[in-house]
Order: structure tokens, then C-alpha cells, then sequence
């Protein structure tokens, strides 16, 4: 086995309490390297399709990447996939913090769940060994009442633990996964999952050290990254204030979501900026496993809210979330609604954007008091927006029925509201203006896991002055491609940094760690990768890697069903910006059409959007061919 | 401009005598690279769907590569490039020696010629200076003489020059060029080309080293290779034996081309093996441009044939298509051949092949001896051999219809002559056996330059014991695919390695000096480009040079009228080989024909192998969508 790996990946049957392992050979480790690679592997061979994804049925799977846990800046990060209750499509989500690599540290590559549990328990995984264990005590309970339950309980306040609190328990369809309290798999309904299995936690606790094949040069990149991120990319900025520091670079670009994306700058950007939290509600930096950079922030608020430092600051999605995209420049609701959302375990932009969802029905007369409680839903009103987001983790009244998501809450509420709901696939958008990004629309547009942002994030990037160009010089992209432009450049550049992202889902290395924009150039992710397992992996084995990875992700959602029609993005984005800097922007529906065709070309897909049997055999696994159909 | 380039194209006009210069930026280098790419650019760009191949308006380009001339081993190399005579397809064809390097000393990256000469002429390039010299004395000459003729006259001894003897002159629609007498721009017809446009020679000399940007790599890389040629792969047969070396080693896997691809072995192979060369007419061993190979023969013979050393000894492939192939076993016979090939400068292959079509028509009585002269042209008859090479140089009798080409002289003949010519788009076949070696015969199909040997060489080492497996991997390429396996993994291990050949036909890293089989390892050559340019290249943004570089010829291809129906083998592959350790074996029709759809998908391509916008675009070549069409 190469270094780097366990060799054993855990296997739990919660219905029976089955509890055994898999041993896949080399070829296996290097094909599917680990993360959603390893995950899709798993979905696509065993999962039969059409099940429910809140059923017994679904799998959960937990799976670090290959170089989670070395000594590396960006290697803390580890996916949780199965199908999403919230789009019925893939889902792998991304969290960083510890758990990965603990998880590594017990001796497991992976941990594959299935069926559910009689009663509520968690999973105790300690240097080996697997102990399915009751959770009876734990259940409704909040994230920090579980954590510090667990570690009692087991006697180790170094155990590292994955948990949902309530909104998992009760199957919020954007119910998430928190380690640590504050770091999230939050995408799509992890925790929902979890929670449909009576699975409250995971908890993890190892002695065994990733062992790498070349530690010198595991050192020397830790060295290299440690003297240059402050001056490298934007990461100075994540170092000073994390993600937040997003709110006033794009209100000054005209493209911060605003009042459910009608305009794209917001009168109170100043109050909820990153700048403004640092000056305010500081209380302190983290950081993940083994890096310097420490964008995550601690805040800490007592009145009018009482918020707990233990959960975390916000990051700019949620600032923009709750805030601006609900009209609020109340800094300290914003971040009472974030608490609220850690605690309970929910995700930060499913929950802002159907509360703006919500408002935007309410204002146009679709909801009323009636529907709200007696809540005056309006947009800027700051106590309404921390109200419902507690509604909706308690699925209390109207939080209920948007515990369900925008897209099936329209659907309940009806009345037109659905031109309200901003999704696709089911999944809320994220806080990225795509009149302005317009790669991002075709991310969201395209992506397997639905409106995604960690797809599509650097686009402002490509205007002509574009500082992060150079970093894209390995894969082949040397000139500017504007931000606006929807054309094919637009598209390779989109298609190959797709790739590059899922190689980042895949290996697991920090979105926020490295090109374009941040600190590890593209070419390092190989060094890293050949330094941890001594293989000889170049920058096309892994865009390869990356490449299959989006593709067996499109492969289990037409076997779920989806077509090409689903591969679109809210009409709003086709109408014109109604403030802002930006004010009268939109894009082409002809144009989007072009690239979305354009796209399924680049990807060796037919015109339907579905993989050709050859580009599978391309990529390695012609046996996915078979799995297209139900 | 990046270090490794000159930045200057120098463009020539026989017509009117103008000259002139291009001076294309570092993005247009770095698309293109050099060599194929770059000449494909142009061809694309410039020549007219259509035109006649030896007429003025066909364009002939001789293009080194990025590393060329760098003191790299395997960095000797260029590509010539034109619309081909013989197959009317692209065409480019690489030779090593020290012309390469030395055109780029005299401060051009490339050399465009169009148009035709009145009189015989050559261009004398030195130092950046230019001219177009009368060659009236030169006319007719072979190749030593007209080398040393132009020495003569320019006084110094050092420059190189690219020539073509009598047999390019007359428009031997093989006809090659000649540097240093024995290293051949050898397949297509580059000869005949330079012929048509009355031009003798080019000479060049230069005195500009080309920069490299970090030299201490450069250097390093070469005190690698120096240390490391003898043990790795098979280059320590080659230089022991040169590729001479493969008659036995295909003779034992009965995959030796015997008797115009009847049989797979020959019962005189010691007789003409590279063993038996070494033992009996070796005069010495030669190099090609920094490089500690030497995997070049000189050999010399007195009689009964006066063989001259200083035009070289015979390539593995000249030896089967002058001996096993034409059934002769006569080593002085196979060399004196050879010999004529490289004085009057015609293609080996193609001359062996078309001898050999000539005498399977003789023994089926489709050409008698009034057709040949006299001559009893039977398989084995050692002198008949000789003299049919040197009647085709002369377009003597016979030879004048076999300069043709075997597709053409099977078009005159008549008489059902076409199925003993063994070709691919017109383009005699080389000395592999597709029915043992599976991904030859598909390479043979469906390569933009007709049946080639420089993109699919080393089948048997897929087989399960595989010592060239871990060269592959760093291209994802992790288990064995079987030699004579067609299937999908096949066709994928083949697209990749056909991208990565390409790559070297752009670079123009020598086949001989890397992997799979040789020395430099895969990631070693963007280690290479980057040490010479200065550039963050990968193995990635190569392998798409490389694929772009197919794409484009393809697209060239299109445009002139060729189609899936042109993407074939000779039936006699899908018949039982009749002699040998492998008698009996055939290739499915069916198979194979399942095998080109599914390149085509892999490649991108349509279903009537045609390259789809999109494709063109992902390449960031869209524009040549639009060359499509003529």
C-alpha cells in the first residue's frame, strides 16, 4: 500500500450492526484517491438508484483524502457524500477543522455507513476499533451539548467529533455537519442524512500518524507555505479577517447579493462587513489542522443576543445570507442567526436564502401574519430573520415548512411563489452575483450537487488585469477572460478549473489554500501529493482525477433521473439588476444555452448531457457505463 | 520573449525572392510550442484548401522545437511540415542530427517557405542573415556531393545542411531530406516537396546559443540522463545495436513483417539482425546533437556493393523492409539500399514497400519482366532488391511508377494489384505487426499523417509482465493492457500515449530518448521546457499541446477531403497471418471498427471524426472551426 493511505476502510451497517472492512489494492487508491472520488466509487457500485434519500437505504460516507492529516497547510479537509435530500442529486460536501485527519489518525482511509439505527447512537472509532454506542442522552441536544457529552462520557477531551444537534435530528433537508462546533459539511443535507440514521455523531480518536514517503519534502512545502502565504494572493486578507473580507470587495463591485438577489449592492454593507466584525465582536483567530493561515474567526456577542464563542464566527456567506440578502445591517443578528444555525446544525446559506425566500413571499402578499406567527417579515427586519431561523431548526410554524427548502416550499405555499425560490437542482444559491460572475452561473447551472460556490468562485479574477492569471499558466490558460463573458473561453476556463476544484474534493486540499488566488501553486498539489505516497502523479493524472470525479457525479444524477432541463438557473438572472453599481446588467438566455451545450462538448458528453460510454473508458471506468441505467 | 526561443520566424518566398520576418508573442509560443504545432498553425492559417502538394502554393516549414538546441539528450530534433505528395494529408516528420540545433543558432525558430524558385536554389542562413543562392551546380548531385559542394562554396565545414539528392529532385512522391547525410526528415515526401519548389538545400549556421533560463536544471537533467541512459528501459540495446536490435526481438514474438506482411517471422533474421550488423560491417557508432545515445550506425561494405560510411547504417525498419519484407537475407544487399535511399534521399520504408508490392505482383503475374526490366522480382532475390531501389531514385522503368507510392502504382497497374499494396491513406505501412501489436494497426488508422510508427511503438510492453507499466503512470496509466486487447482500454492507453507522442513531435523531444521504454521519465519533460523557458508547465498544459496538435492536423485532414472511410487498415490484417509463431492470428473487422468510434469519442470528435467546435475550443484553438470548411 502507498504511504499516505491506511489500506482499510470501515464499513458500518447501523441496521444490523454489522461492523467490517474493505482492503482495496493500489490501483483502486490511485484511480479514486480519496474524498468524493472515493465516495462516487461507493454511491455509484452499491447504492440502487431511486431510494430514499431519508430512508435506511442511503449511504453516509466519511472519507479524508490522500494527503489528509500530513503536515501540509490546506490538508485538513475531508468529504461527507451520499444522496442529497435536499436535491436528490450527489452530494459530497467539504469541511475542514480535525476530524480528517483523527480520522486518518484511527487507521481508516474511509467510513462507509449504511442502513439506520433502532434507536439513537453514535460511532466511537478509536485506533481501530469500532464501538456502535447510545446516544439516547444526546438526542436534542445541541452541538456543544453533544460534544461535551461525548468527551465525557469517553473520558478525552481530544476526541475529535463529527455531531448534529437538532435540525438534524428532525430532518431539515439542509441540515449539516459540524466538527469542532464550527466547522461545517454543509452543503445539501449531510446532517439530515445523519440524522434519518439516528447517527448523532461520529466520534474519533487515533494515535496513528499519516505516514509519508517523503517527509523532507512534506517539510519543506509546510516551510515554503508558511513564509509566503501573507504575500501571496488574496490569503493576506483571509489571514486578517477570513471570508468576510468578501462583503465589501464585491458591494464595491456591484455584486453582493441584496434583498434575494433583486440588487447587487447593499446600503449597509459597511455594518456587516468583515472589517466592521473584526472591530466589533473580535474574539479571536483558528485555524485549522497544520495551517498558519487562520481564517476562521471567533466572535462573541451578549446582548441584545447572547451568542457562544465556542461555535464560531461567521463566514461571508453567511454574513451575506442573513444580512445584506435579507436586508439587514444588524451585525449582531446576523451573527445570532449563525449561531443559531451552528448550534443546531444547519446550513448558514439554505437558511438566509429561504428566509429571504420567505420575505420576498411575505412581501408580495403570497405569506401573511398569519402564515408567520404574527411575524412582521419583511426585509431589514432583523429580529424576524433570527426568529425564523430558529423556526426552521425547531420546524416550528412557517420554519417547517422551509425546513424543506426553497424549491419545495414554493411548491407547498404556491401562489407563484416558486419565481421567489432562487435554486437550482433544489439548492439554495449561494452569495455570488452571476450577472457580474457569469462562470459562476454556469456553475451553478451545471454543477452535479446543484447552486454550488466552490466551483466557481474566482471569476472577477479574469478581467484584464487579472492577478491570478500566472497561476493558471500550468493547465494552459494564458490570456484574460472577462468576468461578464459567457463565451467559449469562458467555458474551457470554467471546465478546467472544475477539474481543478474536484482534484481539491478528491485529494482534499483546501479551497482556500491554493491557486488561483491563494498560496499553493497548481503544480505543488502533485509535489504534495508524490511527497505523501511516493508515487509520480503529474498535474493530468489529477485534472483526470478531477475530471472523472465530476463526471461520476453526473453519471448517479441521470441515473437519478436528471436531464439537461435541469441544468439551469433561476429566471432572475435573466432579468436586469435592479441596483447597484450594476444596476440594469443580465444575462443572455441564448448565450447561456451556447455554453451549457459548449460545456457538455468539452466534457465528452452527448447533447442530453449524458457521458459518452467512451469518455467513461477514458476516464477509467467503463463501468460506470452500466450504472447510467436504472 | 521566453528564454529557449528566438522570437523571430523567418519567412521565405521562392517566387518573388522576399523575405521576411514574424515576431509572434509568448502566447502564441506557448500554444504552439514549436514543430507540429507551430507548423500546423501556419498551414492552417495560410495554405488554401486543395492546393496542389507539389505545386508552388503548397507551403513547406521547417520547424524546430522549444528545447531544441538546449544541451539536452533527445533535444536534437525538427519537424518539417507541408501538404504531404503521397497521402495529400498533413504532414510532418522529425529528424535528430544537428541540423535542428543549429537552425536555431542562427537566431530563427522556424523557417516558412512558400512558393517556387525559377532555377535550382538553396537558402543559406547564417547568424540571421539570409539568401537565396543559386544552385545550378548542385542539381542533380547526391547528397554528399551536393553537402560538400555547398561547403565548398561557403567555405566552412561546419554548416549544416538539410539537402535532397536526385530522387527528391525527380519528385519521388517519398523522396525525404537528408542532414548530415543520414538523418532523415524521412516520411510523406518532404523531398519531393522541396523538390517541387527547385529548392536544393537549406544550409544554415549560427552562432547564438539558445538561452535557457535555469541552466544548473538544464545541466543537471543532462548529467542525469548521461548517468542513468546505460540502465534504464531498452536504451542500453539501443546503444549497443541501435534500433537494429528489434529484428530479433520481433522475430522471436513472430511479429517480424516477412514477405510484404504474409508471415510474422523470416527464416533468414540472424542474417540481417543488428547482431549480425555489429558482427560483420560496423565502421562505428554516431550521435546525434548533445546526446550520449549514439544510437546511430555507420557501417561500410566493399563488395560485392560499394557502400559509402558517410550516409550511415540501416534503421531497424529499413532492415525488414529491405530484407525479411522483400524475403531477402542478404546483410550487403539490405545496406547497399539503404545506402541508395539515403545518396538519392527516398524514404526506406516506402521504398522497401513498394518494392515488395512490385514483387507480389510479379509472382502473381501482374508484372512480368517486361515490366521489370528483365528483372526476376521475387521475394529473396537479394540484387532484383537492389536494383528496383535504384530504378524508383532514378524513376527508371518500373521504378518510375513505384515512385508513385503503392497506392498510386496499384491504381496504374491494375489488375487487382490494389490488395498487395499495403498502405494507410497512401502511405506505405512500417515494420510492425498489427495483428500481434493491436494499438499499431489502430494507430496505423487513424494518425493524421497516414500509417506511422513514431506514435505507437511499444504494444508488447502492455502485455501482463509490463517492465514500461510505471512509465505510463504519471499519465494515469496504472494496469497492463494486453498487445493484441482492442477493447477500450486499448484505445485509451493509445489517445493518451498519441497525445504524448505528439508532444514530442512538438517539443521535439527525441522517441528514442524517453518514455515508455527510454529514459527521461514523463514529468521530466515539462522539466525540461520549464528549465529552458522559464515557464510553470505541466504534464497537463503538454499533453493538451499534444492533443491540440492531433486535433489540428485532423482538422486539416477534414478539410481536404478525408473522412472515417479514410481511416483504415489493409484487409490483409484481418486475415490469418501465414507463417510464424503467431500463424493463424487476425484482427476482428468488428472490433476494430468499434475501436475508431470509440477514439473519436475520446478524442472529442464526431461520430464521422470530425472535431466538434466545442473541442477545438476546450484546445483554445476555436478558430480553426472555421478552417474546416473549404
Amino acid at each position: 500500500m502507498a504511504y499516505g493511505y491506511n489500506g482499510k476502510i470501515l464499513r458500518v451497517d447501523l441496521s444490523s450492526g454489522k461492523i467490517s472492512v474493505d482492503e482495496p489494492d493500489e490501483v483502486f487508491y490511485r484511480r479514486y484517491i480519496g474524498g468524493r472520488g472515493l465516495a462516487l466509487y461507493y454511491l455509484l457500485k452499491e447504492l440502487e438508484p431511486d431510494v430514499d434519500s431519508l430512508g435506511p437505504d442511503n449511504m453516509l460516507i466519511f472519507a479524508p483524502g490522500v494527503i489528509t492529516g500530513a503536515l501540509l497547510p490546506g490538508a485538513a479537509r475531508f468529504t461527507v457524500a451520499a444522496k442529497s435530500p435536499l436535491t436528490g442529486t450527489f452530494i459530497g460536501s467539504e469541511a475542514g477543522g480535525f476530524f480528517g485527519p483523527e480520522l486518518k489518525f484511527t487507521g481508516y482511509d474511509a467510513v462507509i455507513i449504511k442502513g439506520k439505527a433502532n434507536k439513537p447512537v453514535y460511532l466511537w472509532i478509536h485506533d481501530g476499533e469500532v464501538e456502535i454506542r447510545d446516544a439516547g442522552k444526546l438526542w436534542g441536544k445541541t452541538g456543544k451539548e453533544t460534544q461535551e457529552g461525548i468527551r465525557e462520557e469517553l473520558g478525552d477531551n481530544k476526541i475529535r467529533v463529527a455531531l448534529i444537534g437538532p435540525a438534524g435530528e428532525k430532518l431539515v433537508r439542509y441540515a449539516c455537519i459540524a466538527n469542532e462546533l464550527k466547522h461545517m459539511n454543509g452543503r445539501g443535507g449531510m446532517g439530515a442524512v445523519m440524522g434519518s440514521k439516528n447517527l448523532k455523531a461520529v466520534a474519533v480518536r487515533g494515535t496513528k500518524k499519516v505516514e509519508v514517503k517523503d517527509s523532507d519534502t512534506v517539510k519543506a512545502l509546510a516551510r515554503w507555505f508558511a513564509e509566503n502565504f501573507k504575500k501571496k494572493g488574496d490569503t493576506s486578507g483571509l489571514h486578517e479577517l477570513g471570508t468576510p473580507i468578501l462583503i465589501l470587495v464585491h458591494q464595491k463591485l456591484g455584486a453582493l447579493p441584496t434583498r434575494n438577489f433583486h440588487e447587487g449592492a447593499f446600503e449597509g454593507a459597511e455594518k456587516i462587513s468583515g472589517e466592521k466584525l473584526k472591530e466589533t465582536l473580535d474574539a479571536g483567530q483558528e485555524a485549522c489542522f497544520a495551517c498558519p493561515v487562520g481564517c476562521k474567526r471567533k466572535v462573541k456577542v451578549d446582548e441584545p443576543y447572547k451568542v457562544d464563542p465556542a461555535y464560531g464566527g461567521p463566514e461571508y456567506e453567511t454574513l451575506a445570507a442573513f444580512g445584506s440578502n435579507c436586508g439587514v445591517d444588524d451585525l449582531k443578528a446576523v451573527v445570532k442567526a449563525a449561531e443559531i444555525c451552528n448550534a443546531y446544525t444547519m446550513d448558514t446559506i439554505s437558511t438566509g436564502m429561504s428566509v429571504a425566500f420567505a420575505i420576498e413571499c411575505f412581501e408580495n402578499g403570497i405569506l401573511t401574519k398569519d402564515d408567520t406567527g404574527g411575524l412582521e417579515l419583511k426585509f431589514g427586519n432583523a429580529e424576524a430573520v433570527v426568529k425564523m431561523a430558529e423556526m426552521i431548526a425547531k420546524r416550528e410554524g412557517l420554519g417547517d415548512i422551509l425546513a424543506e427548502g426553497v424549491k419545495r416550499a414554493a411548491e407547498k405555499i404556491g401562489k407563484g411563489a416558486e419565481k421567489f425560490a432562487l435554486h437550482t437542482k433544489g439548492k439554495e444559491l449561494p452569495m455570488h452575483e452571476v450577472r457580474l460572475k457569469a462562470g459562476v452561473g454556469l456553475g451553478y447551472a451545471v454543477s452535479p450537487i446543484g447552486a454550488d460556490h466552490t466551483q466557481i468562485e474566482h471569476d472577477p479574477c479574469f478581467e484584464t488585469k487579472n492577478p491570478f492569471l500566472d497561476e493558471l499558466s500550468p493547465l494552459g490558460i494564458q490570456e484574460p477572460v472577462k468576468s461578464t463573458d459567457i463565451g467559449p473561453r469562458k467555458v474551457r476556463l470554467f471546465t478546467y478549473l472544475q477539474h481543478w476544484w474536484s482534484v481539491g474534493d478528491c485529494i482534499e486540499l483546501c479551497l482556500f489554500s491554493t491557486a488561483p488566488a491563494r498560496v499553493w501553486t497548481i503544480p505543488q498539489a502533485a509535489q504534495m501529493v508524490n511527497a505523501v505516497t511516493g508515487w509520480d502523479t503529474t498535474t493530468w493524472e489529477l485534472m483526470k482525477v478531477g475530471e472523472r470525479c465530476t463526471t461520476m457525479a453526473r453519471a448517479f444524477n441521470v441515473r437519478e433521473g436528471f436531464t439537461k432541463d435541469d441544468d439551469w438557473i433561476p429566471e432572475r438572472f435573466f432579468e436586469p439588476l435592479e441596483g447597484g453599481p450594476l444596476k440594469g446588467k443580465k444575462l443572455s438566455k441564448d448565450e447561456f444555452k451556447q455554453a451549457i451545450a459548449a460545456y457538455y462538448q468539452m466534457m465528452g458528453w452527448d447533447e442530453t448531457g449524458v457521458p459518452t460510454k467512451a469518455k467513461l473508458e477514458e476516464l477509467d471506468v467503463g463501468w460506470v457505463a452500466d450504472r447510467l441505467r436504472k
